[in-house]
C-alpha cells in the first residue's frame, strides 16, 4: 500500500505533535509544514508557505493545527474541496454548523473531511455517543483536568499587567463521585480554575485579581483562585485529560479516563490516527465530512483487520 | 423510516436481555423467539421453532443468544446467509476462523454480520484497536471482574458431588496499580478465582476442593479459593465488569471501566445495539461480517447523525 502523504497546516505546539505522530507512522509520510511564516519555522521536513496549497501540494491528506475560532473555520472549509482534512474544531455549540460548511465543500470537490477529531471533542464524543446507544436514559457526564486549558491560559495573558499565566482547570474532589451517585452538576460546579499568574512589577493584584474573576465567559460564575508567582513557579508542560462518566438506569456504570502528560503529543497522535481513516475512507471512494463516531475505529488503526481481529478482539 | 425487525435466536439470560432491550427502542420490533423448545417458552411476543428460520422468518436480523462453542460455531454460518445476523462469540482465540465462516456465507447471501459483539469481546476490543492506534507501543492490558463466570459455573455444576455454584473472578487488590506502573502480569496473576459451591451432604468436600483447583483450564494454575456454603448463600444475579487500561510510552494513560449490575442485561443492549447497525450496514448495501471495531459507533445509536452532533459532540 502506497504511504499517505500528510501535510500540516501551522506548526505550534499541535502541530509539532501530529508531526512526531507521522513520522513515528510506517504508514504515513510527512509531505510538509505549511505555515504563515516559513522563514522562522525549523521542522523535521520541508516546510512551505501556506499559500502553496492552494496551489496544488503533494499531500494526500491535511492535519489543520490552527486556532478553532481564527482558523480553522475558514480553513476547513476552503481546503476540504482540494484535500482530504482532519481538523480539531473544538468549540463545541459551532460543530454543526463547521460540520455542514466543510461537508458541503467536501462533497464539492469529492474529498473526505474528519472534523472535530482529538479528546474532546473526538475520543469522548465517540464514548458519549456509545454510552447513550447501550445505556439508554443513562446519566452521562464529562469532567476535564487535572490540566492547562490553552485559551484560558491565553486570555489571561492579554490582560494589562500579566507578564505570563497558566490556567489549570481541576475537576471539584467529589464531583466524580456525586455524579455517579445521580447528583446533576453544572461544569461550574464540577470544576475550578487555578490561575498562575507572574504580574508586572508595579500591579495592584488586589486589583488584577478582581477582574480576571470578573471576565465573562472565563471565570465569571466559576470557583476561580488566582495564584501570584513568579516565572520561574509557573505549572510547565501541557497536561490534560479527563473523564466521560455514564450512570445506567439499572445502576450499570462506565467510565473512559484519559491522563495525558502531553496534550498536544497525544491529540497530535489522534489526529494522525484520522488522517489515516480520511485517506482510506477517500481512497475507497466516500466523500463528505464525518466525525470521530462516523469513522470505523478499525480504520484509525495502523494494523489490518485480519491482525487486529487476532490481537486485539 | 421502517422498524427494524429483530428475530431473537435462544431464550437464557442473554435472550431476555436481548428481548428487553429491544422492545425498549422505538426504532426496533420484536419479530419474535426462536427456540429449540417452543412450548416451554413465556416470551414477550410471539415464540416460534428455531425451525421457522430455515423456512424464512420475518426477522431482518437476528440475534443469536446461544452458546459460542456449542450454538454459534455452526448457528452464525448457517443463518447469516438468509439474515442479517448478530452474535457474541466469545472465544477469543477462535474469531478468526469463525469470523472467516461467517463471512463467507453473509457475502454469499448478500447479507450483513456483527460478530463477537457485548463488551469483552466488543467494547473492550474497541478500546484496544483505538488505545493502540493512538497511543503506539502503549502496553495494554484488561482486568476482569468483579463479577460471576458463567463458564466456569457451569463447570463447577458439572462435576459429581456439587448441587449448585458460582465462580465469582476478581481482580487481584493491587493489579491495576501494578500494570499501570509497568508490569507484566499474566491473567493468572492479575485475578483470582473465588468458587461458591453448594456440595452434596456426603461429599469430601476436601477431596473436592483439591478436584476443582486442579481443574485443567479453568483453575489449574489459578489463584482459587472454594468456599462451601448453602443453597441460600450464593451470590445472587450475573454482576460482571472489567477494565482495559493503556500506559504509552511517554507516560499517557487511558482506561476504560465497566461495572455491570447484570452481565446479560447490557449484553443484551450492546446486541440490540449492533443488530440496529447491521440492519442500518445492510440497507446501505454492505455485505459480509464486522466486528465492533469495524462498526461507525454512529450506527450503534437510535440518534440520527445530526442529534448527535449536537447532543453528544
Amino acid at each position: 500500500m502506497e504511504k499517505i502523504k500528510v501535510g500540516i497546516v501551522g506548526y505550534g505546539n499541535l502541530g509539532r505533535g501530529v508531526e512526531t505522530a507521522v513520522l513515528d507512522s510506517p504508514d504515513l509520510a510527512l509531505a510538509g509544514i505549511f505555515t504563515r511564516r516559513p522563514g522562522e519555522v525549523r521542522a523535521n521536513g520541508p516546510v512551505y508557505p501556506v499559500e502553496t496549497l492552494d496551489e496544488g501540494a503533494d499531500a494526500e491528506v491535511l492535519v489543520l493545527c490552527g486556532s478553532s475560532a481564527d482558523d480553522l473555520r475558514w480553513q476547513s472549509p476552503r481546503y476540504a474541496g482540494a484535500y482530504h482534512i482532519v481538523d480539531s474544531f473544538d468549540l463545541h455549540g459551532d460543530i454543526p454548523a463547521h460540520f455542514a460548511a466543510v461537508d458541503a465543500a467536501a462533497r464539492r470537490g469529492r474529498r473526505l473531511a474528519v472534523v472535530s477529531a482529538g479528546w474532546d471533542p473526538g475520543l469522548f464524543s465517540l464514548a458519549r455517543v456509545i454510552a447513550d446507544a447501550v445505556l439508554p436514559g443513562a446519566g452521562i457526564h464529562t469532567l476535564w483536568g487535572p490540566g492547562v486549558s490553552q485559551g484560558h491560559s491565553a486570555a489571561l495573558r492579554r490582560l494589562p499587567g500579566v507578564l505570563d499565566a497558566r490556567q489549570v482547570t481541576v475537576p471539584a474532589a467529589d464531583a466524580a463521585e456525586r455524579l455517579l451517585a445521580g447528583e446533576v452538576l453544572t461544569p461550574q460546579q464540577a470544576h475550578r480554575r487555578v490561575c498562575y499568574v507572574v504580574p508586572e512589577a508595579d500591579t495592584d493584584r488586589a486589583e488584577l485579581r478582581r477582574r480576571i474573576c470578573a471576565m465573562p465567559r472565563y471565570f465569571a460564575g466559576w470557583e476561580t483562585e488566582v495564584r501570584f508567582v513568579t516565572a520561574a513557579e509557573l505549572p510547565g508542560g501541557l497536561p490534560h485529560g479527563g473523564r466521560v462518566m455514564a450512570l445506567g438506569e439499572d445502576g450499570a456504570r462506565g467510565s473512559l479516563e484519559l491522563a495525558l502528560p502531553s496534550n498536544p503529543a497525544f491529540t497530535g497522535r489522534v489526529l494522525a490516527a484520522c488522517a489515516r481513516a480520511a485517506a482510506r475512507l477517500g481512497r475507497a471512494g466516500e466523500v463528505g465530512a464525518r466525525t470521530v463516531p462516523d469513522v470505523p475505529a478499525a480504520l484509525l488503526s495502523p494494523l489490518s483487520p485480519e491482525e487486529q481481529r487476532a490481537k486485539w478482539l
